[in-house]
């Protein structure tokens, strides 16, 4: 198949801009896919150190102001993995100057900017596209599969926690991800938005919800990232974190099934636990990102006796996205997630649909988002 | 040692009737026990049941009116493990009488009916147990264990469901589990009890939580229990279901943790998946009953690069009760919960202190459960 | 039902003395047998050792002359508990006098004596059994009736290992276990049998075996057990210990399977990792006696894309056995594999069948034992 | 850092082709290492399947003559992906034509192959690498750094198996992999090598084994690979497999250290369980391929009932390689331990020194297969 040309330019470029360009990078080595990126421009602030990621991670050129980048003719799409408040703008921008669209999450800070965006890139015409990228995961894109053809029946229970414990330490530094006004919120909106997406994905909308949020330790020595999430900070100077370490909350869906959640930054032994259960009338499936290529599958009409979670490698042919790798057991990792979003993204422009997950989803997750936020501090449910 | 005889009036024969006399039975065989049980007296209504289930289980003999047995002379102890509507009135009663008394859980129907039995037993001066036997896993205890010995810290989460799977299909009938008159209430005073429980033994008082519950299938043929889990009915009449199959609440606790709380006969191919974690400052455990030797312990002090949860087979003479049994590698069951938990009330009686968990904890655990519907019902926080 | 009374005289009281006293003790309570047993007289030669047993455990009588024992009229078993060296003295002895002959395994020292012991209970007609308890696990009990129902087709591979460390540390001291001309062998005979045995049991005989033993520890410090596997020893005398500490052996089966075979004293983290996996054209089963209610089934039958090892919880009514106790999901231990092996002992007398494991299996089995020792000490292939 | 460039030339295509193919293309955007490769020409007889690697795979030009390949002056490194009977005769001509070499495995057919083999590479003073890429998944890695540090102490056992299930079903057609004249042998050369390479690696040199080997499919349709482990077949025409489906072996090593092995094709239900686990003085440690990110670790020195086997993702920065990638918890998959590997080779290019595993480990992996080949043949332990 011969791919027609994709021209990038992306705003940000640090963890998710490694795994976005990444993703570009593969894309065409594994998949057919009509697109073939070309991977033009990156921008950030920093010139040295977007330069060094230019080089690094094989852009062509490199900008310190975004905006330039989206007021080049030659960019086709723009991808922004810029720290949260900047997404709007950014969107917006790109949107009005034709460029279809991809951004990391949380798609915004509140509700009313992302229905800005949302209302941008319609009044444009251009396709966006929002990177909760497990639900590209194949056990996920498996487990999708299974509740569509009806093999796990109607939904009783979704149950879902995201772990990690990558701040317990209060010597931790007072990051943009502590941040409100940078980041929005804390454990909710960096991973607990992972949680909400993935249901809304696999049994559909919620009606409403009831939650809590702590803050566990309330300030912390100024500091920054330093990649992925390592950080340094000066421990002479304190600053008040302004978001939550941890949220759970209770939730109804339209389908009538009942969802428990749990996001957390304080769960020790805990690096990336992404984890659900779904039980239905027919069956169960379970799922953890740490072993993602396994779905544990139940079947009720197993024979008596034989019944039992199934532990299924989701690495053969029939399972989503996977036959373009290796052979069957020869596990995928974090990174494929992207390559399959970006494979998705892709095709819905060069066909001419709508992808997803979608500013569209963008705009729910932030209005679960936002209710969360105001369930916690009016300490009552809140309708979607 | 030489054992003194304590002499045992049990009032119920089912499912917990033979798992407390089993212990009876069991406990002088493993422990050094003060005291020896003589198993006196097994009553129930049904007398061709009741005698079947004396001879079976060795009991002296029976009776077929349960104030006879309490108003023995020879009766040092009353074991009740009816349904749970008739604790109050056979506890009163027998603390009238003079009697020890053991109950199964939960306590009472209501707070007030579980504080008259709490007064009752005080005025009375007996000792008094109610059967959280979960407690009594060597796992679990070993767990509070390290817990005390501040192993973990400070706790920040607790997290726990109890899963069952037993009344999914629609025909299953309406048995006394599923009408609130006899049992009080559904999943949640079934094994969610259990659950609040342990939260309590292992970190401590919660001071509010908010809930809600769902009855997913409204309608059930009549029928009764056969024994175990197992039930039968008939299908040309139906009944309402006036318990609840699922509950889910959020909570904190005393000590300032966050803890997510699920307790659901709805969630298929989970038997009996009564599972906890805590996650604190220096680590965190993990504990499934499915699997109830083995604990998992993570300890933030390990050195980097190898810490990770340490799955322990909690069967070494270092762990509590087992050394009782067997070497190492040796696994015990359920049945084993309920003979260290007998050892605790008998030596409480010998040694006059009053053990635990005892109806003071009823009580405690039973405002819970009434908290939790009243929040459900009203959709609010509800403190304790 | 009603039950005969049926008298034991046991020989021996250490751990396996332990054992089998409480299947005597527990099995009319749990299940249905034509047999309760009467625990008339136990025998050992330390009288304060056996008199405390005898108490504790709930005999009669004790003696300390097992001639005794075998001598009373009003004994219908003998139950054999010793150390390995004095089964076969015994046996033949019982079975002379008449008396049903239970013992623990290896059945005796050598081919020889276990071949006397088979010619003594079949000249005299006695029930005779040997307890290779494993068998009795519900989920190897489920495991053989999946294999005969031909579920798992053909089978190609058998892979067993039984590991354990409680000898790894040089002061463990010289006892029983490590001296052949008491125990006949080491791993080899006290775990590696049992590995032999559940192989025979679940896809039939060996044809030939290679096999390599090893002793890494070559002298330890006098001492005796002390109960279960512990032991205490007098770190200023030595002996040589002359029974391996590790075995690993390859083997052909009659219906042309291969296997590998280990059993060690040596496996650091492993305490009593019993462990098989079998592989057939049309399936395969994974146990580990540490999660022994689990039984891992894998059926390549199942739709492409949703196979994967099932995690069956062995605790369901259609379960060998395990119906006899709880609900599903309440697990059971160690000590029950012990109470279905006297179930079918005690069958096989009151229905006048040969029950199994019996002596044949014993004198199969320390052909196997013979043959792997041969094969070691000449360094070759051994047929059977 | 600025790297320099070095110019590969590839023989083969298909699935080793691909993994190495996207190693080089990964290699720079993860890795600081000195020398950055161009993918300059790859060679295949079928111009057509080569043509569309090349594009696919992103190769400057292809041959169909690997001649050309090894006499362009312009190329650095020969890459050989071809199979097993074509390495040795592509290799000498590269050594003669002075390029670097890395082959995958095994070496050659024979040991005198393989001793040619290296010997041209020794003589021509080339860097030569053999591609047992599970040395370099960073949980192997850091548990060799564990057993170096003498963390584990003196090595009692090591145990692995190679399970696969591929051509279980009679109808998947003799390909390559099951001719001798091709691949040398079947399981064993394929899978049974890298088992063999671990354990050299981890802990040392072999000393004697006895193997057996069994085909337990002796005829099987006409057919070819078509990609990864799949294939075709024309089941009109019947053809001899004339390699070994399975083979078990059992080992012992300079260091003192009992070994079991095991590979198979014929193992339901495991699609590459690739397994093993060590017994050490003072720990164990286990690692499957299947979760490979992960590493069991035993220490005897934890504190007394809190040992058990730690469940450590290996994907914190302390563990070897995956700094490179993502946070701790992020994944990686089968794919990156081939970038690690050509990190090593490249490395050993720039700084000049052999890296491993390299031909020297090539010849000493083929006389293990030579030797257990002959074992089986000969039913006889043979000495390395």
């Amino acid at each position: 198949m011969t791919s027609k040309p994709v021209r990038i330019g992306m705003i940000g470029y640090q963890f998710m801009g490694k795994a976005h360009s990444h993703a570009y990078r593969d894309l065409p080595f594994y998949f057919d896919n009509p697109l073939k990126p070309e991977l033009k421009v990156i921008a950030g602030r920093n010139e040295e150190a977007v330069k060094e990621a230019q080089e690094k991670m094989g852009w062509e050129s490199y900008e310190t102001d975004w905006r330039k980048v989206v007021e080049r003719d030659d960019i086709d799409v723009i991808d922004i993995v810029t720290p949260n408040h900047t997404h709007a703008e950014i969107a917006i921008a790109a949107a009005e100057a034709g460029k279809h669209i991809i951004t990391e999450k949380p798609l915004a800070l509140t509700v009313e900017e992302a229905e800005q965006m949302l209302a941008a890139v319609k009044k444009n015409g251009v396709k966006h596209m929002i990177c909760h990228n497990y639900r590209f995961a194949p056990a996920v894109q498996f487990a999708k599969k299974l509740i569509e053809q009806g093999k796990l029946g109607r939904i009783f229970h979704y149950r879902a926690h995201y772990l990690q414990d990558f701040i317990i330490d209060p010597s931790f530094p007072l990051v943009w991800r502590l941040k409100k006004e940078v980041s929005g919120s804390g454990a909710l909106g960096d991973i607990g938005a992972h949680s909400i997406d993935l249901a809304r994905f696999l049994i559909g909308e919620f009606t409403e919800i009831v939650a809590t949020m702590e803050t566990f330790i309330k300030e912390r020595p100024i500091g920054e990232m330093t990649g992925g999430l390592s950080a340094k900070g000066d421990s002479t100077k304190m600053g008040e974190v302004t978001v939550d370490d941890a949220v759970a909350f209770l939730a109804r869906f339209e389908n009538g099934a009942l969802g428990t959640f749990e996001a957390t930054r304080f769960a020790n032994g805990n690096r990336n636990k992404n984890k659900f259960e779904i039980n239905g009338e027919k069956g169960s499936v379970r799922w953890d990102m740490e072993n993602m290529n396994n779905l544990e599958l139940y079947l009720a009409s197993d024979e008596e006796g034989e019944q039992g979670f199934r532990l299924i490698n989701c690495t053969e042919e029939v399972h989503p996205y996977v036959g373009a790798y290796w052979p069957a057991g020869h596990i995928i990792g974090y990174e494929h997630t992207f390559i399959h979003l970006i494979d998705e993204f892709f095709r819905g422009i060069a066909e001419d649909y709508q992808p997803a997950p979608n500013f569209e989803d963008g705009v729910q997750n932030q209005k679960l988002l936002d209710a969360i936020e105001q369930s916690a501090e009016e300490r009552r449910w809140i309708k979607l």
